[in-house]
Protein backbone atom coordinates (compact mmCIF):
# COMPACT_ATOMS: atom_id res chain seq x y z
CA UNK A 1 0.00 0.00 0.00
CA UNK A 2 1.29 3.29 -0.97
CA UNK A 3 2.20 6.12 1.49
CA UNK A 4 0.40 9.21 1.78
CA UNK A 5 2.32 12.62 2.03
CA UNK A 6 0.40 15.65 3.33
CA UNK A 7 2.22 18.13 1.30
CA UNK A 8 1.72 21.71 1.19
CA UNK A 9 0.40 23.39 -1.94
CA UNK A 10 -0.24 26.61 -3.31
CA UNK A 11 -3.27 28.12 -4.91
CA UNK A 12 -2.99 25.00 -7.76
CA UNK A 13 -3.31 21.94 -5.79
CA UNK A 14 0.49 20.70 -7.73
CA UNK A 15 2.53 23.50 -7.15
CA UNK A 16 4.23 21.98 -4.23
CA UNK A 17 6.82 24.33 -2.62
CA UNK A 18 7.76 23.56 1.35
CA UNK A 19 11.71 22.86 1.80
CA UNK A 20 10.45 20.43 4.60
CA UNK A 21 7.80 18.85 2.05
CA UNK A 22 10.65 18.51 -0.78
CA UNK A 23 12.97 16.65 2.05
CA UNK A 24 10.63 13.94 2.57
CA UNK A 25 9.28 13.39 -1.32
CA UNK A 26 13.14 13.33 -2.11
CA UNK A 27 13.42 10.82 0.65
CA UNK A 28 10.43 8.63 -0.16
CA UNK A 29 11.62 8.51 -4.28
CA UNK A 30 15.51 7.49 -2.97
CA UNK A 31 13.90 4.64 -1.05
CA UNK A 32 11.91 3.92 -3.65
CA UNK A 33 8.88 3.85 -1.81
CA UNK A 34 5.09 4.12 -3.61
CA UNK A 35 3.44 7.63 -2.15
CA UNK A 36 0.25 9.12 -3.00
CA UNK A 37 0.51 13.25 -2.01
CA UNK A 38 -2.57 15.29 -0.60
CA UNK A 39 -1.92 18.80 -1.18
CA UNK A 40 -2.54 20.80 2.15
CA UNK A 41 -2.95 24.13 2.58
CA UNK A 42 -1.83 26.38 5.50
CA UNK A 43 -5.24 26.96 6.88
CA UNK A 44 -6.45 23.52 6.55
CA UNK A 45 -5.24 22.33 10.07
CA UNK A 46 -8.71 20.02 10.63
CA UNK A 47 -7.33 18.19 7.18
CA UNK A 48 -4.42 16.15 8.78
CA UNK A 49 -4.32 12.60 10.80
CA UNK A 50 -4.74 12.94 14.06
CA UNK A 51 -2.99 12.93 16.45
CA UNK A 52 -1.77 16.61 14.37
CA UNK A 53 0.51 19.21 14.81
CA UNK A 54 -0.97 21.55 12.30
CA UNK A 55 2.34 20.85 9.93
CA UNK A 56 3.42 19.15 7.25
CA UNK A 57 4.93 17.10 6.24
CA UNK A 58 3.06 14.05 7.68
CA UNK A 59 3.18 10.81 6.23
CA UNK A 60 0.64 7.79 6.62
CA UNK A 61 2.20 4.64 6.35
CA UNK A 62 -0.25 1.94 7.55
CA UNK A 63 -1.56 2.55 10.56
CA UNK A 64 1.66 4.36 11.44
CA UNK A 65 1.40 8.78 11.25
CA UNK A 66 4.37 10.13 11.45
CA UNK A 67 5.16 14.32 11.96
CA UNK A 68 8.07 16.53 10.77
CA UNK A 69 10.45 15.95 8.27
CA UNK A 70 13.44 14.76 10.25
CA UNK A 71 11.18 12.28 12.21
CA UNK A 72 10.22 11.13 8.33
CA UNK A 73 13.60 10.42 7.79
CA UNK A 74 14.10 8.43 11.00
CA UNK A 75 11.27 6.22 10.88
CA UNK A 76 12.01 5.65 6.60
CA UNK A 77 15.75 4.52 7.60
CA UNK A 78 14.18 2.33 10.66
CA UNK A 79 11.37 1.06 8.63
CA UNK A 80 13.03 0.70 5.05
CA UNK A 81 16.79 -0.16 5.33
CA UNK A 82 17.52 -0.28 1.82
CA UNK A 83 19.32 1.88 0.15
CA UNK A 84 20.33 4.04 2.90
CA UNK A 85 19.61 8.05 3.99
CA UNK A 86 22.51 8.73 6.39
CA UNK A 87 25.57 6.43 5.85
CA UNK A 88 25.88 5.37 8.94
CA UNK A 89 25.56 6.55 12.54
CA UNK A 90 28.45 8.89 11.71
CA UNK A 91 26.86 10.10 8.32
CA UNK A 92 23.55 10.40 10.60
CA UNK A 93 25.23 12.98 12.79
CA UNK A 94 26.78 14.98 10.50
CA UNK A 95 23.62 15.29 8.31
CA UNK A 96 22.55 17.04 11.63
CA UNK A 97 24.71 19.85 11.15
CA UNK A 98 23.96 19.84 7.41
CA UNK A 99 20.15 20.29 8.77
CA UNK A 100 21.29 22.85 11.25
CA UNK A 101 23.36 25.02 9.01
CA UNK A 102 20.64 24.65 6.01
CA UNK A 103 18.05 26.06 8.43
CA UNK A 104 20.41 28.66 10.37
CA UNK A 105 21.90 30.08 7.11
CA UNK A 106 20.31 28.76 3.79
CA UNK A 107 16.49 28.93 4.40
CA UNK A 108 16.74 32.41 6.48
CA UNK A 109 18.97 33.74 3.51
CA UNK A 110 16.03 32.65 0.66
CA UNK A 111 13.22 33.62 2.98
CA UNK A 112 13.75 36.89 1.69
CA UNK A 113 13.80 36.56 -1.73
CA UNK A 114 10.81 34.33 -2.02
CA UNK A 115 8.32 35.66 0.79
CA UNK A 116 6.36 37.92 -1.20
CA UNK A 117 6.20 35.45 -4.09
CA UNK A 118 4.78 32.70 -1.72
CA UNK A 119 2.21 35.17 -0.08
CA UNK A 120 1.23 36.20 -3.84
CA UNK A 121 0.93 32.21 -5.60
CA UNK A 122 -1.52 31.05 -2.54
CA UNK A 123 -5.01 31.17 -2.03
CA UNK A 124 -6.84 34.13 -0.72
CA UNK A 125 -7.85 32.69 1.89
CA UNK A 126 -4.76 31.41 3.53
CA UNK A 127 -2.45 34.89 2.56
CA UNK A 128 -3.92 36.73 5.69
CA UNK A 129 -2.66 33.41 7.62
CA UNK A 130 0.79 33.67 5.78
CA UNK A 131 0.89 37.09 6.40
CA UNK A 132 0.26 37.63 9.96
CA UNK A 133 2.30 34.40 11.06
CA UNK A 134 5.33 35.92 8.69
CA UNK A 135 5.12 38.95 9.67
CA UNK A 136 5.25 37.97 13.72
CA UNK A 137 8.13 36.09 12.84
CA UNK A 138 10.24 38.82 11.08
CA UNK A 139 9.09 41.64 13.66
CA UNK A 140 8.13 43.43 10.11
CA UNK A 141 5.91 43.67 6.73
CA UNK A 142 6.12 40.68 4.42
CA UNK A 143 7.15 44.12 1.94
CA UNK A 144 9.72 45.85 4.75
CA UNK A 145 11.29 41.82 5.09
CA UNK A 146 11.40 41.45 1.03
CA UNK A 147 12.81 44.98 0.35
CA UNK A 148 16.28 45.19 -1.66
CA UNK A 149 16.22 41.42 -2.50
CA UNK A 150 19.23 42.28 -5.49
CA UNK A 151 20.96 44.05 -2.72
CA UNK A 152 20.76 41.45 -0.55
CA UNK A 153 22.04 38.60 -3.29
CA UNK A 154 25.69 38.91 -3.20
CA UNK A 155 25.78 38.00 0.54
CA UNK A 156 23.08 34.81 0.25
CA UNK A 157 25.72 33.66 -2.43
CA UNK A 158 28.68 34.16 -0.64
CA UNK A 159 26.96 32.31 2.46
CA UNK A 160 26.80 29.17 -0.15
CA UNK A 161 30.67 28.80 0.47
CA UNK A 162 31.06 25.85 2.08
CA UNK A 163 28.67 24.18 -0.26
CA UNK A 164 30.10 25.29 -3.19
CA UNK A 165 33.66 24.28 -1.94
CA UNK A 166 32.49 20.93 -1.35
CA UNK A 167 30.69 20.55 -4.98
CA UNK A 168 33.58 21.41 -6.43
CA UNK A 169 35.67 18.65 -5.77
CA UNK A 170 32.82 15.84 -4.91
CA UNK A 171 28.87 15.38 -7.70
CA UNK A 172 26.91 15.29 -4.18
CA UNK A 173 27.01 16.43 -0.53
CA UNK A 174 27.06 12.71 0.31
CA UNK A 175 29.45 11.62 -2.04
CA UNK A 176 29.31 9.98 -5.70
CA UNK A 177 25.96 9.50 -4.70
CA UNK A 178 22.95 11.70 -3.39
CA UNK A 179 21.64 11.21 0.09
CA UNK A 180 19.19 12.93 2.39
CA UNK A 181 21.86 15.48 3.49
CA UNK A 182 21.33 16.51 -0.36
CA UNK A 183 18.00 16.69 0.24
CA UNK A 184 17.71 18.93 2.75
CA UNK A 185 19.90 21.39 1.28
CA UNK A 186 18.12 21.01 -2.37
CA UNK A 187 14.87 21.50 -0.50
CA UNK A 188 15.70 25.31 0.16
CA UNK A 189 16.37 25.88 -3.63
CA UNK A 190 13.40 23.84 -4.90
CA UNK A 191 11.03 25.52 -2.52
CA UNK A 192 12.15 29.09 -4.19
CA UNK A 193 11.94 27.70 -7.80
CA UNK A 194 8.42 26.08 -7.22
CA UNK A 195 6.87 29.44 -6.03
CA UNK A 196 9.20 32.01 -7.58
CA UNK A 197 10.83 33.25 -10.61
CA UNK A 198 13.47 34.96 -8.74
CA UNK A 199 17.22 33.17 -9.60
CA UNK A 200 19.53 32.41 -6.42
CA UNK A 201 22.42 31.54 -8.68
CA UNK A 202 24.80 32.18 -11.14
CA UNK A 203 24.82 30.09 -13.89
CA UNK A 204 27.99 29.00 -13.85
CA UNK A 205 27.80 28.23 -9.99
CA UNK A 206 28.92 24.87 -8.71
CA UNK A 207 25.94 25.12 -6.69
CA UNK A 208 23.38 25.70 -9.89
CA UNK A 209 25.02 22.73 -11.51
CA UNK A 210 24.46 20.33 -8.20
CA UNK A 211 20.77 21.48 -8.03
CA UNK A 212 20.49 19.90 -11.69
CA UNK A 213 21.72 17.16 -10.77
CA UNK A 214 18.62 16.52 -7.97
CA UNK A 215 16.41 18.01 -10.43
CA UNK A 216 17.29 15.29 -12.80
CA UNK A 217 16.90 12.52 -9.96
CA UNK A 218 14.31 9.86 -10.06
CA UNK A 219 13.08 10.52 -13.53
CA UNK A 220 12.78 13.89 -12.76
CA UNK A 221 10.50 14.33 -10.08
CA UNK A 222 11.59 17.65 -9.20
CA UNK A 223 12.66 19.10 -12.50
CA UNK A 224 8.78 18.15 -13.31
CA UNK A 225 6.81 19.75 -10.35
CA UNK A 226 5.28 23.01 -11.19
CA UNK A 227 7.56 25.79 -10.74
CA UNK A 228 8.19 29.43 -11.72
CA UNK A 229 12.13 29.03 -11.79
CA UNK A 230 14.03 27.39 -14.59
CA UNK B 1 58.01 2.72 14.83
CA UNK B 2 56.97 6.06 15.91
CA UNK B 3 55.03 8.40 13.20
CA UNK B 4 56.74 11.79 13.00
CA UNK B 5 54.62 14.65 12.79
CA UNK B 6 56.53 18.34 12.02
CA UNK B 7 54.27 20.66 14.44
CA UNK B 8 54.14 24.38 14.20
CA UNK B 9 55.25 26.37 17.09
CA UNK B 10 55.39 29.48 18.70
CA UNK B 11 58.15 31.47 20.42
CA UNK B 12 58.51 27.80 22.79
CA UNK B 13 59.58 24.81 21.21
CA UNK B 14 56.32 23.10 23.19
CA UNK B 15 53.73 25.93 21.88
CA UNK B 16 51.66 24.35 19.12
CA UNK B 17 49.28 26.43 17.67
CA UNK B 18 48.56 25.55 13.76
CA UNK B 19 44.84 24.36 13.26
CA UNK B 20 45.66 21.98 10.72
CA UNK B 21 48.60 20.49 12.60
CA UNK B 22 45.94 20.20 15.72
CA UNK B 23 43.65 18.09 13.13
CA UNK B 24 46.52 15.42 12.70
CA UNK B 25 47.32 15.67 15.93
CA UNK B 26 44.01 14.68 17.63
CA UNK B 27 43.33 11.83 14.04
CA UNK B 28 46.77 10.25 15.23
CA UNK B 29 45.84 10.10 18.79
CA UNK B 30 42.43 9.21 17.40
CA UNK B 31 44.19 6.03 15.90
CA UNK B 32 46.11 5.30 18.90
CA UNK B 33 49.05 6.08 16.81
CA UNK B 34 52.56 6.38 18.48
CA UNK B 35 53.81 10.10 17.67
CA UNK B 36 57.36 12.30 18.12
CA UNK B 37 56.22 15.70 17.04
CA UNK B 38 59.17 18.21 16.06
CA UNK B 39 58.79 21.60 16.24
CA UNK B 40 58.91 23.73 13.17
CA UNK B 41 58.88 27.39 12.29
CA UNK B 42 57.41 29.38 9.75
CA UNK B 43 60.65 30.42 8.27
CA UNK B 44 62.11 26.78 8.13
CA UNK B 45 61.39 25.69 5.34
CA UNK B 46 64.59 24.01 4.25
CA UNK B 47 63.95 22.00 7.94
CA UNK B 48 60.79 19.80 6.26
CA UNK B 49 61.05 16.26 4.53
CA UNK B 50 61.81 16.59 1.07
CA UNK B 51 59.74 16.90 -1.31
CA UNK B 52 58.51 19.56 1.16
CA UNK B 53 55.73 22.07 0.20
CA UNK B 54 57.30 24.24 2.70
CA UNK B 55 54.05 23.92 4.86
CA UNK B 56 53.03 21.51 7.78
CA UNK B 57 51.65 19.29 8.89
CA UNK B 58 53.73 16.88 7.51
CA UNK B 59 54.06 13.27 8.94
CA UNK B 60 56.57 10.60 8.16
CA UNK B 61 55.70 7.18 8.31
CA UNK B 62 58.62 4.85 7.97
CA UNK B 63 59.42 5.56 4.17
CA UNK B 64 56.14 7.49 3.85
CA UNK B 65 56.26 11.26 3.60
CA UNK B 66 52.72 13.16 3.32
CA UNK B 67 51.99 16.78 3.71
CA UNK B 68 48.62 18.16 4.06
CA UNK B 69 45.94 17.86 7.27
CA UNK B 70 43.59 16.25 4.58
CA UNK B 71 45.48 14.00 2.86
CA UNK B 72 47.40 12.91 6.13
CA UNK B 73 43.90 11.94 7.07
CA UNK B 74 42.91 9.80 4.33
CA UNK B 75 45.95 8.09 4.45
CA UNK B 76 45.28 7.66 8.13
CA UNK B 77 42.35 6.28 7.25
CA UNK B 78 43.64 3.37 4.71
CA UNK B 79 46.95 2.37 6.30
CA UNK B 80 45.46 2.21 9.61
CA UNK B 81 41.12 1.56 9.24
CA UNK B 82 40.44 0.61 12.96
CA UNK B 83 38.42 3.15 15.11
CA UNK B 84 37.24 5.01 11.92
CA UNK B 85 37.66 8.75 11.51
CA UNK B 86 35.25 9.29 8.73
CA UNK B 87 32.24 6.23 9.27
CA UNK B 88 31.93 5.61 5.61
CA UNK B 89 31.91 6.85 2.43
CA UNK B 90 28.73 8.96 3.23
CA UNK B 91 30.71 10.22 6.43
CA UNK B 92 33.71 10.70 4.74
CA UNK B 93 32.09 13.47 1.94
CA UNK B 94 30.35 14.86 4.81
CA UNK B 95 32.96 15.86 6.54
CA UNK B 96 34.48 17.85 3.77
CA UNK B 97 31.24 19.56 3.77
CA UNK B 98 32.44 20.44 7.95
CA UNK B 99 35.62 20.81 6.72
CA UNK B 100 35.03 24.06 3.90
CA UNK B 101 32.36 25.08 6.50
CA UNK B 102 35.47 25.58 8.40
CA UNK B 103 37.85 26.91 6.65
CA UNK B 104 35.09 29.38 5.16
CA UNK B 105 33.66 30.41 8.59
CA UNK B 106 34.93 29.60 11.72
CA UNK B 107 39.24 30.06 10.78
CA UNK B 108 38.46 33.48 8.81
CA UNK B 109 36.28 34.10 12.11
CA UNK B 110 38.77 33.70 14.71
CA UNK B 111 41.80 34.86 12.79
CA UNK B 112 41.44 38.57 13.04
CA UNK B 113 40.69 37.63 17.22
CA UNK B 114 44.33 35.95 17.45
CA UNK B 115 46.52 37.41 14.48
CA UNK B 116 48.33 40.07 16.60
CA UNK B 117 48.88 37.29 19.73
CA UNK B 118 50.19 35.21 17.27
CA UNK B 119 52.65 37.79 15.61
CA UNK B 120 53.43 38.60 19.67
CA UNK B 121 54.38 34.46 20.63
CA UNK B 122 56.23 33.46 17.80
CA UNK B 123 60.46 34.53 17.67
CA UNK B 124 61.62 37.18 16.39
CA UNK B 125 62.88 36.16 13.50
CA UNK B 126 59.57 34.46 12.05
CA UNK B 127 57.53 38.29 12.76
CA UNK B 128 58.27 39.35 9.60
CA UNK B 129 57.54 36.66 7.60
CA UNK B 130 54.04 36.35 9.10
CA UNK B 131 53.39 39.97 8.95
CA UNK B 132 54.36 40.09 5.18
CA UNK B 133 52.89 37.10 4.02
CA UNK B 134 49.41 37.79 6.18
CA UNK B 135 49.44 41.74 5.11
CA UNK B 136 49.43 40.07 1.99
CA UNK B 137 46.46 37.53 2.25
CA UNK B 138 44.80 40.08 4.49
CA UNK B 139 45.35 43.43 2.24
CA UNK B 140 45.86 45.49 4.95
CA UNK B 141 48.17 45.69 7.98
CA UNK B 142 47.78 43.28 10.91
CA UNK B 143 46.83 45.88 13.21
CA UNK B 144 44.04 47.08 10.79
CA UNK B 145 43.26 43.51 10.44
CA UNK B 146 42.67 43.50 13.82
CA UNK B 147 41.11 46.45 15.26
CA UNK B 148 38.00 46.35 17.00
CA UNK B 149 37.83 42.52 18.19
CA UNK B 150 35.38 42.66 21.03
CA UNK B 151 32.89 44.10 18.39
CA UNK B 152 33.27 41.76 15.71
CA UNK B 153 32.25 38.96 18.83
CA UNK B 154 28.54 38.71 18.18
CA UNK B 155 28.85 38.04 14.60
CA UNK B 156 31.37 35.69 14.71
CA UNK B 157 29.85 33.57 17.71
CA UNK B 158 26.37 34.10 15.69
CA UNK B 159 28.21 32.66 12.70
CA UNK B 160 28.39 29.31 15.01
CA UNK B 161 24.72 29.00 15.02
CA UNK B 162 24.93 25.50 13.12
CA UNK B 163 27.72 24.02 15.43
CA UNK B 164 25.62 24.98 18.16
CA UNK B 165 22.38 23.95 17.20
CA UNK B 166 23.84 20.62 16.55
CA UNK B 167 25.49 20.12 19.74
CA UNK B 168 22.46 21.40 22.05
CA UNK B 169 21.20 17.49 20.67
CA UNK B 170 24.57 15.71 20.67
CA UNK B 171 27.97 15.43 22.26
CA UNK B 172 29.40 15.65 19.25
CA UNK B 173 29.61 16.87 15.52
CA UNK B 174 29.96 12.89 15.08
CA UNK B 175 27.66 11.81 17.18
CA UNK B 176 28.02 10.27 20.59
CA UNK B 177 31.52 9.87 19.85
CA UNK B 178 34.28 11.84 18.25
CA UNK B 179 36.09 11.71 14.96
CA UNK B 180 37.86 13.54 12.16
CA UNK B 181 34.92 16.16 11.53
CA UNK B 182 35.38 16.89 15.29
CA UNK B 183 38.62 17.34 15.22
CA UNK B 184 38.60 19.69 12.01
CA UNK B 185 36.59 22.26 14.10
CA UNK B 186 38.35 21.97 17.07
CA UNK B 187 41.63 22.78 15.36
CA UNK B 188 40.26 26.16 14.95
CA UNK B 189 39.44 27.01 18.88
CA UNK B 190 43.03 25.17 19.95
CA UNK B 191 44.65 27.34 17.75
CA UNK B 192 43.34 30.86 19.39
CA UNK B 193 43.33 29.02 22.68
CA UNK B 194 47.38 28.08 22.08
CA UNK B 195 47.93 30.98 21.20
CA UNK B 196 46.00 33.74 22.76
CA UNK B 197 44.19 34.69 26.10
CA UNK B 198 40.97 36.26 24.05
CA UNK B 199 37.62 34.43 24.73
CA UNK B 200 36.06 33.34 21.81
CA UNK B 201 32.63 31.77 23.15
CA UNK B 202 30.35 32.15 26.56
CA UNK B 203 30.84 30.09 29.56
CA UNK B 204 27.40 28.73 28.92
CA UNK B 205 27.68 27.93 25.28
CA UNK B 206 27.38 24.78 23.60
CA UNK B 207 29.96 25.27 22.05
CA UNK B 208 32.29 25.73 24.72
CA UNK B 209 31.19 22.25 26.46
CA UNK B 210 31.98 20.47 23.71
CA UNK B 211 35.35 22.16 23.24
CA UNK B 212 36.01 21.13 26.94
CA UNK B 213 35.15 17.60 25.95
CA UNK B 214 37.28 17.92 23.44
CA UNK B 215 40.02 19.17 25.49
CA UNK B 216 40.02 16.21 27.47
CA UNK B 217 39.93 13.36 25.30
CA UNK B 218 43.07 11.15 24.81
CA UNK B 219 43.90 11.88 28.20
CA UNK B 220 43.66 15.93 27.99
CA UNK B 221 46.39 16.20 25.05
CA UNK B 222 44.81 19.09 24.19
CA UNK B 223 44.13 20.75 27.72
CA UNK B 224 47.71 19.87 28.85
CA UNK B 225 49.31 21.55 25.73
CA UNK B 226 50.93 25.03 26.39
CA UNK B 227 47.86 27.87 25.92
CA UNK B 228 47.25 31.41 26.99
CA UNK B 229 43.90 31.00 26.84
CA UNK B 230 41.20 28.83 29.37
Amino acid sequence: MAITLYDLAGAEADRRFSPFCWRTRMALAHKRLEVETVPWRFTEKDKLPSPSQGRVPVIVDGDRVVHDSTAIAEYLETSYPDRPLFGNETGRALTQFIQNWTETVVQPGVVRFVVLDIHRHIRPQDQAYFRQSREERFGTTLEKFAENREAQLPAFRESLAPLRRTLERQSFLSGAAPAYADYIVFGAFQWARAISDFELLDADDPVAAWRGRLLDLFGGLARKSPAYGG
